[in-house]
C-alpha cells in the first residue's frame, strides 16, 4: 500500500502542540523509538526511556515539554505524548472501510432493520427483529439472535456471538470469539439435581467500548449485566450476570468477574485477576495483577494480593510454614509472655 | 410477546406449596425482590435478605415456612423456595423452540442421521456419520465432526465445536464458543524437539450436561474424557484430556483441571481455582475461587488457599517476610531454646 | 475402520529399538497399561509404573534397557519409550486426511493464492491477497483475514480466526476457537477517556507450533509479536501485544502473559500462570502452575509462587497472618535482642 507522508507542520495543525526542529520533516507511519524506521514518527511517553533516543532511527519524535531539549532530532511539544501519538497513529493508521451491504451468504431473519451503510460480510446469521445501526461492520461469520440493538459505527470481527435482546452502544468493537449474552450460571439444587434458573436479563453494553477476542458477558438472571461507556476489556476475561461495571474502567486480559459485583469507574484491573459476587468496588480502584478481591472495597487506591515467587526450593521451604502460621504466632505471643516474666526476675 | 398471567392458586397447584393471602393474586413474570414490578413473583432464598420483603413491589413472594410471617404480601409457602421459584421460572420462560428442519446452507456428510424433529441452523457443518437426536438444536455455525453422537433435546448455541467420535447425553446444553473434543495436550521431547502424541480417546458427556460459553474439553489421549451427568460447567473452563467429573459438581468460571485428575460427586468448584494433573477429588468436596489444588483431597469438606488481598504498601511490606518465613520459623524455635535455658537460670 | 496390524518386527524397522520377545507378535493399536486392550502395544515410560506391567493386557510393551526384564510380555526396548510410543502412535493414528479443493460456500478474496491440494472447507473466508500453502487444510467456518500467508501442511481446525497480515510457518496446527491476530490492547488516557492506539504489528509464528483451543494471541502494537518454531501452546492460553516465545517453549492452559515480555526457548510454562508484561525470561525456566512471575528470570531453574491449600478453617486462620506478617517479624526481632539483654544480664 501505497503511504501518504504528512509534514510535521500538517500534524500540528491538526493536533496541536509545536514543532521544535525541521517543521518540513515528512513522515508516513508511527514507531517505537527502539524500533523505527526512516519515516517513522515515534514517542517518548517517560523520561526513563530518554536513552533511546540516541539511537533511534526515528524521523521525528512526540516528547514533553519536559523533554523538549533531550534530542536535536525534529520534534512535536505537546502536553500528553501517548494520547498525542495515539491521535497521530489513529489518523495514520485507519481501520479498514468495509463495503455497505449484504453478502449474499448472510442468513438474515424477518423484520431486520439493519441500515444501508452497514456491512453484513459472509455466513453472517442475524435473528429476527433486530436492529443495525449507520456504519456497522459485522463481519464473516457472526451470530446476532433475535431483537438485538447495535449502535452506529460498531465493529464486530469475525465469529462474534450475540445472543437475543442484547442491547448494545454505538462504537463497539469486539473482537473474534466474544461472546455477549449467554446464559449467566444460575441453578437451584433440587433432590440432589441441579435446575436451571432461566437467564431472562439481558447484557447492555454502553458507547465506545471494546471487547477482547474470546471474552465472555453474560446475560442478567432477572435483571441486566451492564457494561457502561468507554469500558475497555481486553481477551478471554469472564463477567458473570448482573454483574455492572463502571465507565472507562480497563480490565486486562484472563480476569473472571464473578455474579452481581459492581466495579466502580475508572478502574484499572490487572491481568488473571479475580473479584467474587455481590461485591462493591469503588471508582478509582486499581487491582494487581492475579490478586483475588475477596470483600468490598470502599476506597480509591491500590490493592494486591500476590504470592510472590522464588526458586522451587526456596518455596517449598517458605511455604510449609504457612500451614502452621497460627502456631507461630502463639509461639512468639507466648515467648512474649515468657520474656516479660523474665524482665521482671532480672529488674 | 403478550405474556400470560397466572393465579397464585394455579401455580400451587402445578408446583405444591400453599398459598397464603390472595390466592386469586395474578404474576406474569419473576422478578428479584429489590427491582420486582407490577406483576412479578419475587422469591426470598435466605432469610438474610428480609428487609428487602417491606419496599419490595413484588406481587407476591415465594418463601420457606420460617419466613412466612416476614410479609403481609400474597405468598407461596414452600420446602426449597429457591428450586420452586427456578421450577416456576422454567414454566414462565421456556427456551425458545426452533423449527424442525435442515438450513439450505448447512452441510452435511453423508451416513449421517439426524432426526427429523431436530433443528439444524444456518452454516452448520454436520460431519459423516453422525447422529443427532430428536428435538436437538444445533444453531448458526455449529460444526460437528464425523461420527459424533448427540442424544435428544440438546441445545447447542451458534458457534459450538464437537470434533470428531465424541458422544453427548440428553439434554445437554451448549454455549457459543464452546470446544469439546479438541487435542489433549500430549508431547514427547525427542532430541530437542516435542513429538505430537495422537490423541486418540474421545470426550464422553451424560445427560443434563450444561457447558459454557468458550469452555475446552480436550480429548483422551488414549482413553475417554469424561463428563457423568447432571455436570454444570460456567464459561471459560479448561478440562484436559483424561479428566473424569463426577455426576453433579458444578464448576464456576476461569476453573483449570488439568490431565488424567478425576474429581468427585456432588462438588463445587470456585471460579478461577485450579486442579493439577493426575489427582483424585472426593465427592462433596467444595474448592474455592482461586485455590490451586496441588495434590489428592480424600474426604469431603472445605478447601481454600488464597493470598489475602490489601492496600498495596501494606501487602509490599507483608510479602517481603514470605521470601523469609523459614528464617522467621528458625528465630523462633532458637528464642523458645534461648528462653527456655533463662528460666531454668531463673527458677 | 479396519485397522492394519504390525508385527514388532516391523515397527522396530522402521523406528529402531529392539525386540525382546516373539517379533511377530502383533499390533493394531497403541494404549495405556492399565487400560490397554488385546492387539495394543503400550509403554513404560517410567519405572515408577512397574506395577502395572503385571497386570496390563497389552499385547505389548515399549519401554527403556533399566526395564527391560520387568515384564515377560514381548516388547521394544529403545531409549526413550515415551517418544517411541509417540512416533508409532502417530504412524498407526495419522490426522484424516481431508480432500483438496474449495467447499463452494467458502468465501475467498480476490488475489488470494490457495495451493491446489490445499483443502479449504464449508464456510470458510479467505480475505484477499492471503496466499495458503500445499496440503493445508483450512478447515469449517474459519475465517482468516487479507494478507495472510500460511505455510505447508498447517491444519486449522473449524473456526479458527486469524486477522489479516499474520504470517503463519508450516505444519501449524490450530484448534477450534483460537484467534490469531486480534487487537493488542493498548490505549492512551486523554482527558478522562481512553483513546485507542491502532494495533499496527502482526502476529509471526514459525514453523511446528500447536496452538490450543481458544487461546489468544494478539497481534503487535507497533512490531510484531513473534512465537518461534516448536512452541506448544494449550488450550485458553493469552498472549498480549509483542510478546515473544522461544523456540521449543511449552505453555499449559490458561495462562497469561502480558505486553512485551520475552520468554526463552524450551522453557515450561505451569497452568494457569502468569507472566507479567516487559519481563525477560531465560531459557529453560520452568514455571509452576499457578505461579506469577513479576519480575525478570535470568537463570535456568524452577520457579514458584503457590499459596497451599487447606481445609478452610485452617486456611482461614493462618491467612489472618499474613496482613500481620510485618508485625510478625518486628516482635521477633523485638524479643531477639530482650533476649540477647536477659542472656547479658544471667551470663
Amino acid at each position: 500500500m501505497e503511504r501518504t507522508s504528512y509534514r510535521l507542520a500538517d500534524i500540528v495543525a491538526r493536533f496541536g502542540g509545536r514543532v521544535q526542529g525541521d517543521a518540513e520533516t515528512t513522515v508516513i507511519q508511527v514507531g517505537a523509538l527502539d524500533s523505527a524506521q526512516a519515516g517513522h514518527l515515534a514517542f517518548l511517553a517517560s523520561g526513563k526511556y530518554r536513552a533511546q533516543l540516541t539511537a533511534t532511527r526515528a524521523a521525528a519524535i512526540i516528547l514533553g515539554e519536559a523533554d523538549a531539549g533531550a534530542t536535536v532530532l525534529p520534534r512535536i511539544v505537546c502536553d500528553n505524548p501517548y494520547a498525542y501519538f495515539a491521535k497521530v497513529s489513529a489518523f495514520l493508521n485507519p481501520a479498514a472501510q468495509l463495503s455497505p451491504g449484504i453478502h449474499p451468504s448472510a442468513a438474515i431473519g424477518e423484520g431486520t432493520h439493519i441500515h444501508p451503510t452497514a456491512h453484513i460480510g459472509p455466513h453472517v446469521v442475524i435473528g429476527a427483529g433486530t436492529r443495525i445501526g449507520a456504519r456497522c461492520a459485522i463481519m464473516a461469520g457472526c451470530s446476532i439472535g433475535a431483537d438485538v440493538t447495535i449502535g452506529e459505527e460498531a465493529r464486530l470481527y469475525p465469529r462474534v456471538v450475540v445472543y437475543h435482546d442484547c442491547a448494545l452502544g454505538n462504537r463497539l468493537i469486539a473482537h473474534s470469539g466474544a461472546v455477549i449474552g449467554a446464559d449467566g450460571f444460575g441453578m437451584a439444587m433440587d433432590e440432589g439435581r441441579w435446575l436451571k434458573i432461566p437467564q431472562i436479563g439481558r447484557v447492555v453494553i454502553g458507547d465506545d467500548v471494546e471487547i477482547g477476542a474470546n471474552t465472555t458477558i453474560d446475560r442478567g438472571a432477572l435483571d441486566d449485566t451492564v457494561i457502561e461507556d468507554g469500558v475497555k476489556l481486553d481477551n478471554q476475561i469472564q463477567v458473570a450476570h448482573n454483574v455492572r461495571i463502571g465507565a472507562h474502567t480497563a480490565i486486562a486480559g484472563c480476569v473472571g468477574i464473578a455474579g452481581s459485583t459492581t466495579i466502580g469507574r475508572y478502574c484499572r484491573i490487572g491481568g488473571s485477576a479475580g473479584i467474587l459476587g455481590h461485591l462493591s468496588i469503588a471508582d478509582h480502584v486499581e487491582i494487581s495483577s492475579f490478586t483475588l478481591v475477596g470483600k468490598s472495597i470502599r476506597e480509591a487506591g491500590s490493592y494486591t494480593g500476590i504470592f510472590p515467587f522464588s526458586a522451587n526450593e526456596e518455596w517449598r521451604k517458605n511455604a510449609a510454614h504457612l500451614r502452621h502460621l497460627d502456631e507461630l504466632a502463639d509461639k512468639v505471643k507466648m515467648l512474649q509472655q515468657e520474656v516479660e516474666i523474665l524482665k521482671g526476675k532480672n529488674r
